[in-house]
């Protein structure tokens, strides 16, 4: 989509153009680091578009869009640290370039300036949007938390998988639009309404990024295949899995799961997406992302903004869906 | 004083009272457990004070109190991380009684809740206590990172300690007062003032931490004497040994604080303490005491309160400058 990219670009010049505190460069280094690595800038693209959307100049919406892309680099920074990952975007994460100590200091110092940014917006709105924030922030800590707990549990509902999905991811996505909202002026039922498209987006988003894990194009995903499978993690393709009533199915993915497991990653992987498929783990993973994208897009039926606008957000879901990374 | 002791009963009382999130659990336990440790709640209460010497109620500033404690104790949590330190006010630190996951985690909401305990603030009172706090924040931020910088050094200058000390330590003071004047809407002028009142008075503070850690009643201090020494924390004292021309005390100051030291820790500590009273660092200490001392005193002469009011912030400079611990 073409106007997309025109958000994007609008965006990474302001954020070129942006400037960070520099000393001590050991607080600020990182932070120009993280925010350099090449990412989709979906969520301040988000709040530029529904500033938009909302009648209003998107260039008024550079500062929040900042901000939001600012908290979500700040909890990938500290969730690599508790996750051990080397990598992010292909790139050092910053605790393996510099120290973990870093890391924490300067995931911090993001927070915080993630609230500065909303300093150039008026008392009304600026209480409004760093309000929502804060809330919004909180529920990404309780997120990470249960997927923290997760990993100790040997299973886990399809339910609590949601909403930990919900609180870790979607919550954001719907926070970015709702942003935009704001600053526009939209009345608190269409912010409403606009924050319920963007989670229900979100949590669509979520379950396909599970699927891309084993049946994206491993050329285009960007991804090592099967990532999450090596990890173990309890994805919706693994919680669907484990619901089957076959024995047999159980049985392979204790196997493939299993701590003393005497595969290769390679036959890991492999036996996984055939067991996922056979379980018909895969279809239902496929349905779930087909029902939160229709649920996000019958959301802009009750929005009270024109078509060519409601075009533009179903455009949005269009191409966040058609992804394959 | 009894009636700083009144200020922080009534703290406590609040604090008890409030009730944070409960679940996940693994998020909110460790943050009623760091609240709950004993603490001299020295910021909240200047917040209460600064609040009624202004001519409002103190009630009112019971939130934002909450939120400087909070904040305070998030940046216990992710320096004892960073410090790898076993015990904080005498029981285990979090991430020794967790793990280091949960003290990020942990820490990362409590940083935010700090920020969400001004909601209760109209709009603009809500933008002025927020956008100061977060400018004293990204300082705290800075302050510990020139601290951890420092460790790599071998030499630090006087007033690049004085730097390190007013970001980490002095300016949340400054702050905490600023608060009370924000919330009893006193002038831009004023609560400069008492910002610069606190701000003298955290350099003294922390000056006296570097004087009690050798020279403090052992059992009063409540620390381990000699701790810093040990730790080979560059402390004013340490800096001030440093200038001395005296080639002997040069050599002496490098044998305690060589890592391939002979010396028992009692040995270090007896000779750290012997050397700082013989080069006239213990004495030029407490004349720098003293002056921030002073300078915060006289500030109060510039504020156009009560003489009743002054002497409150005056007794409260003299009793924590007369503190032995």
């Amino acid at each position: 989509m073409e106007v997309l990219l025109e958000y994007q670009h609008s965006f990474e010049k302001f954020l070129d153009a942006y400037s960070f505190s520099k000393t001590p460069k050991g607080l600020y280094d990182p932070i120009t680091y993280i925010l350099n690595l090449e990412g989709k800038r979906i969520r301040p693209i988000l709040t530029l578009m529904a500033t938009e959307v909302f009648g209003a100049d998107a260039n008024r919406a550079f500062d929040a869009a900042l901000a939001i892309e600012v908290f979500h680099n700040f909890s990938l920074v500290h969730d690599d640290i508790m996750d051990a990952a080397p990598l992010r975007r292909g790139m050092p994460t910053v605790h393996k370039k510099w120290d973990v100590n870093t890391g924490i200091l300067s995931g911090d110092a993001m927070l915080i300036i993630a609230y500065q940014l909303f300093e150039n917006y008026p008392a009304d709105q600026f209480k409004s949007l760093v309000s929502l924030f804060s809330k919004t922030a909180k529920q990404v800590c309780e997120g990470q938390q249960y997927d923290v707990d997760f990993e100790m549990q040997h299973t886990v509902l399809e339910r609590d998988y949601l909403k930990m999905i919900t609180l870790k991811t979607a919550v954001l996505v719907g926070t970015a639009l709702q942003m935009g909202g704001i600053i526009a002026g939209a009345s608190l039922q269409e912010q409403q309404i606009i924050y319920d498209f963007g989670k229900n987006l979100g949590i669509a988003f979520q379950l396909q990024d599970d699927y891309l894990d084993l049946y994206g194009d491993p050329e285009k995903f960007g991804k090592k295949v099967g990532g999450d499978v090596l990890e173990k993690k309890k994805t919706y393709l693994y919680i669907q899995s484990q619901l089957s009533n076959n024995e047999l199915f159980k049985k392979e993915l204790l196997t493939i799961y299993s701590n003393e497991s005497v595969f290769s990653d390679q036959e890991k992987i492999s036996r996984a997406k055939q067991l996922f498929a056979t379980t018909g783990a895969a279809q239902k993973t496929t349905e779930a992302i087909a029902l939160y994208t229709q649920k996000a897009l019958s959301c802009l039926e009750n929005l009270s903004i024109s078509n060519n606008h409601k075009q533009l957000l179903e455009g949005f879901a269009t191409y966040l869906m058609n992804r394959r990374k």
